[in-house]
């Protein structure tokens, strides 16, 4: 695609027909459609549910009435049949794992507590029935889970151990005696911590231990341990409430701990590692690392919903912020008795835009994610690459979501003033709900760490034939001179041949092979250079490699981030090829080109130092975003949200739901009705000239 | 100063004697007493105060139950004389203006809706009959006031009109036959909202309205109205409680409206306007505009208290982390055994260490604040140059800390993990109750944008006389050309001579005047260009003018910000000369230089687009920051938290207390002792080796 002019119609510009030159509309229905993704009908659904007065949140209740009464909305959920669409066929299931997790993230709409407490019921305790234990397991285990008739905590983390699943102190030791597993807490940093359903419902747990038979410790596998009955904890177990959370205080998160805790032999999930009656190990796995990481791997699905969560919460927030924003007037800049609506405020457009842009990206995201989630847990596509690939998606999405999510909330809080404020207009609450899904199902950070390991390894895949010399020598070439982005289509150059106007400069990155080229290029040589500085890591003794790997850390978790923005933008960009209507096309052009410059303007430094921009083209995409996109988008904010296709009940925020429009038009009735009928005071200064 | 390379040591590079080249050490109690500052012992007085557990939050109380707590910890505060300070001695007060400040700041320690709700008795309600009354109300209400006999609202924002007072809608209409002032709310919007003691406890409340005599409104004016006795509101007032919010909900705020209203004459708080008996209005102060902003200026100490509580609030946070961060361990990185401490990692650095950096510099600054205010109202300095320069440095300062307590809060809870998120740790209720602040005592966003103006102002007045083609010329070559700082010192041209090696480019901006000259040279320069694109906005019809404004709004307030971060670095830079220790300045001086060159890394992007800094620097910068400042900080992160003089009453969370040490020792000591006495089952690998 050649240099284009700001000139160029919007309509020819997004490739449309020339005879569409009026200014764009978005077919709302349509886009709708399209954001609601492969499983529409079961979102629905769930988002009926979810308006039922019911499942919703009242603000406000004490932590043990939000316990109670979430724990009641559970029960809910299994009468409407709604819970049981991942498991298997064989004890009732669906066998739909894709549409489980659509149906689920909605749920968030009526109550965060309601949504992670039946994702630790349904998506963690039960999951791990159903994806680490065998038929016997389904079987016994699962009617009861499935029902409620059995509640269940997923006992993983423990206190001392969050992020490092793989060092866990609780033991399960076979005695081939009795032919049980004897389940201990060696220490209090071993106790089982911040577990849903610990501290009050649960009777029983999916209990993560150290597999310990005739001397050797097997690693890490899943126990399936009743905990509680009508009278309280079992013999050998005991525990604590965590008592109240900053959010989420609709689910009973406790400890547990164990102290000579016998279960049967059968107990042990044993789909990717079984002990004989003798005690004799084995496994269909044999590398004792591949097999913990094809166990935890099965556990994915609490980050594909929480990224999906994060995007629908994001939605609602942007919903509720944008509708007040168009409504809500302040200040007389431009007429001497009209206020503004705060949106047409350039800055208020800055601080929700592009956060709809980041949004509509999140979405597009998700449905890839989801997609391949579903693709790998159906069958369709299970390879062990497969399941890296979902591993690393899933790692590199859920924090970008998580944070955005919750970054979104805040501005939308902020951008609704006072109003924000209130408990009534929900924005507060679901921040305080959301903020610890930045840490749980996998610590943003450390995910992005992995992330940043998957991205050297391939890396160096490429290279593992070269020695360090070819190595360091593409790196030093990969740095010093533009490089080719992955579709090998381009090279960058412009920086020597961007002599032109703002027009040019923009014209260029506006273009959709650019952003992608800016984008992946960034990505790509950030890796090289970090491998380029670790090449020769494994060479050196461990402490000294640990101290070179630590150096480089924050670049790491940075080139993470890139990549999955880059991810973000490419599912943008793909979808657009699903949007039908041509005026609908434009503006979420307008809304991708919005996310992928606001990007490069966020990096602009790292584009500038590595010469892949000019100064000149850094300052015109800045221009580009606040002269151009900004109004155009503006125009087309409430169609944008109106896709979101939030019902009143969902929103539920009276702020969104015209009530500051009601205000607004009586104050200025008010007003113009006095200076019709004469009856206004005089102002000071008026009253001061007149004399 | 010349050019350093980075073998310098870092003693002598801080330019103290050469006898010290050991590693410096942070003297604690030293350093306690210069943050500290000027009210030192009202500041520990009230942190003493702060820690007895009467007036400490008790988590998860219902709304009803805390709004009632707090009422009784405001008697409390009367019984412990602790709000007297401010108001006049004739009165019983201290007219101590800064060190009531002071004490009032530290209150949030115990819970941010004490402080609070305190705020609106004495700051905001009793200030307003203080700043805005005459001795007349300063007798008849300030001692009910004072000793809480009257609780009482501060009625300024109405649900329809937050930042922009001058456009409320309520009326104050005097009638010169019962020499009364009759008050009324005309529609929904003029509602008074979001007032603190307005649902509950109010029995009067200073309210803002539009004084209309003699046909003319003559603009917003401050009345004394009583509002309620023990059977409830008065006649003609009504109201409603705003309810459950997202934090303080120890404070009753509520709206009100007033029909019919009446209160004498002398309930006028007319110090700055008076009405006579016959109705004739009359002011010292000519000009309506100028007399609304004086009046609104009496009440800048809310945003001072502010700032100062987010300074506080932010000390609070970062001794919680990292605290916690000097204890947890995660991962076996450099050893097979031991843990590393999270703190080592360099992502954890990043993520803390700079926000203590930033923690230092908003401490630094807002001493400087205090003290000019306390210049300003004990008369010392009160001219009106003083007070407008007093009110763009609240505008300022506070949008700045108020933000960033909000993401150290953030960092810090998500640094914690989990126990982030448990109540008990204190960060998540802290993070809620502050989120108000970013928009309340004027929207961040706004108080920004007044600063910019007065930018905007000051660039102007310098060019008064020169005619607009002498601006323009100047900008283009501001823009074109480096520019020189306010100092005049130096000129900015390292683009060109910048050919050194790494060494020499970081020393060049380690250097004190070179940051400063950064610093500076970007707000001017960015002040200078937007002034150019605004030069001929008086020129225009103001529906034109106000689009040209509009769409420079963006650029303004980013202008205005990095006004409010260059005061925070001079601060902290002055600050350091009252460091006498070698030892801690040169420790401080690295946290000044993380502060500085994190801010210049920060907006590296317009330093590259500038020629400010060449690229080879701008990398030079983050490595050092990397490879040298958090390293060398990370040794001294606890006596820097240290400083802070929290003890463990004020600190509150248990985390922060030792508890995570306690059980990292225990779990290290029993694995020691398996290992040791040779009963630690194998691992599957060496197991599988063995065979």
């Amino acid at each position: 695609m050649s240099q284009l002019t700001d000139r160029t119609t919007p309509a020819s510009r997004a490739g449309t027909p020339a005879t569409q030159v009026t200014a764009p509309v978005v077919d709302v229905a349509a886009l709708g459609e399209v954001l609601m993704g492969r499983w529409a009908d079961i979102r629905r659904k769930s988002r009926a549910l979810a308006a039922r007065p019911e499942l919703r949140r009242i603000p406000g209740l004490s932590m043990e009435d939000h316990r109670a009464r979430v724990m009641e909305q559970l029960h809910l959920l299994v009468a409407e049949n709604a819970v049981h669409r991942a498991f298997p066929k064989s004890v009732g299931g669906g066998e739909d794992a894709g549409g489980n997790i659509a149906g689920f993230e909605e749920l968030v709409l009526a109550d965060p507590s309601l949504q992670i407490k039946s994702g630790v019921q349904w998506g963690l305790f039960g999951a791990a029935v159903m994806h680490l234990g065998t038929e016997y397991h389904h079987k016994t285990f699962l009617p009861g889970i499935m029902n409620l008739e059995v509640p269940g905590a997923f006992a993983m983390t423990e206190t001392g151990h969050g992020s490092d699943v793989a060092a866990i102190g609780t033991t399960a030791s076979y005695d081939p005696g009795s032919k049980e597993f004897v389940l201990d807490t060696p220490f209090r940093a071993a106790w089982k911590d911040y577990l849903g359903n610990a501290a009050v419902d649960g009777r029983a747990a999916v209990v993560f231990a150290q597999l310990i038979t005739q001397g050797v410790n097997h690693g890490v596998h899943a126990f399936y341990v009743p905990i509680r009955d009508d009278a309280g904890f079992l013999p050998g177990i005991g525990g604590e409430d965590d008592g109240l959370k900053g959010g989420l205080n609709g689910i009973d998160n406790g400890r547990l701990h164990f102290t000579g805790v016998r279960v049967p032999r059968l107990n042990l999930l044993n789909r990717y590692g079984d002990v004989a009656e003798d005690g004799t190990y084995s496994s269909p796995i044999a590398s004792s690392g591949r097999r913990f990481f094809t166990m935890l791997g099965t556990l994915v699905q609490g980050r594909v919903s929480l990224d999906g969560a994060a995007v629908v919460v994001s939605k609602l927030a942007l919903t509720i912020a944008i509708s007040y924003g168009s409504q809500r007037r302040q200040f007389t800049a431009a007429s001497d008795t009209e206020e503004e609506v705060v949106l047409d405020y350039q800055r208020h457009q800055r601080r929700l835009l592009p956060r709809l842009a980041t949004t509509y990206a999140m979405s597009f995201a998700h449905d890839v994610f989801l997609a391949k989630f579903d693709d790998v847990f159906s069958g369709a596509h299970d390879t062990d690459a497969d399941r890296q690939d979902l591993e690393t998606l899933a790692a590199a999405l859920k924090p970008l979501s998580t944070w955005a999510a919750l970054d979104i909330l805040q501005e939308a809080r902020e951008a609704s003033g006072g109003a924000g404020f209130l408990a009534e207009n929900r924005l507060t609450a679901l921040r305080a709900d959301l903020d610890v899904y930045a840490t749980f199902e996998g610590d943003n950070n450390v995910l992005l760490q992995l992330v940043a390991k998957r991205l050297l390894t391939d890396y160096s895949k490429k290279f593992a034939s070269a020695d360090a010399g070819a190595l360091a020598q593409y790196v030093a070439a990969h740095a010093g001179d533009a490089a080719f982005n992955r579709t090998g289509l381009r090279r960058l150059a412009q920086s020597v041949v961007d002599f032109g106007s703002t027009a040019r400069s923009v014209g260029y990155v506006r273009d959709t092979d650019s952003q992608r080229q800016l984008l992946t290029d960034r990505v790509q040589s950030m890796v090289a250079e970090i491998a380029g500085r670790l090449r020769n890591a494994s060479k050196l003794p461990k402490m000294e490699a640990a101290q070179l790997f630590n150096s480089n850390q924050n670049a790491l978790i940075e080139a993470a981030r890139a990549h999955g923005e880059l991810l973000q933008w490419e599912a943008f960009t793909e979808g657009l090829r699903r949007i039908d209507d041509p005026g609908t096309r434009v503006v979420l052009t307008w809304l991708r080109d919005l996310f992928g410059l606001g990007l490069i303007e966020k990096n602009a430094a790292w584009y500038l130092i590595h010469g892949r921009i000019s100064a000149q083209r850094a300052l015109a995409i800045t221009s580009y975003i606040d002269d151009r996109l900004l109004p155009r988008l503006r125009e087309h904010a409430l169609p944008l949200v109106a896709a979101f296709e939030f019902t009143p009940e969902l929103i539920g925020a009276p702020i969104a739901l015209g009530a500051e429009k009601e205000r607004q038009d009586e104050a200025m009735a008010y007003y113009r009705t006095q200076r019709e009928s004469g009856t206004a005071p005089l102002p000071e200064k008026a009253a001061v000239t007149k004399k």
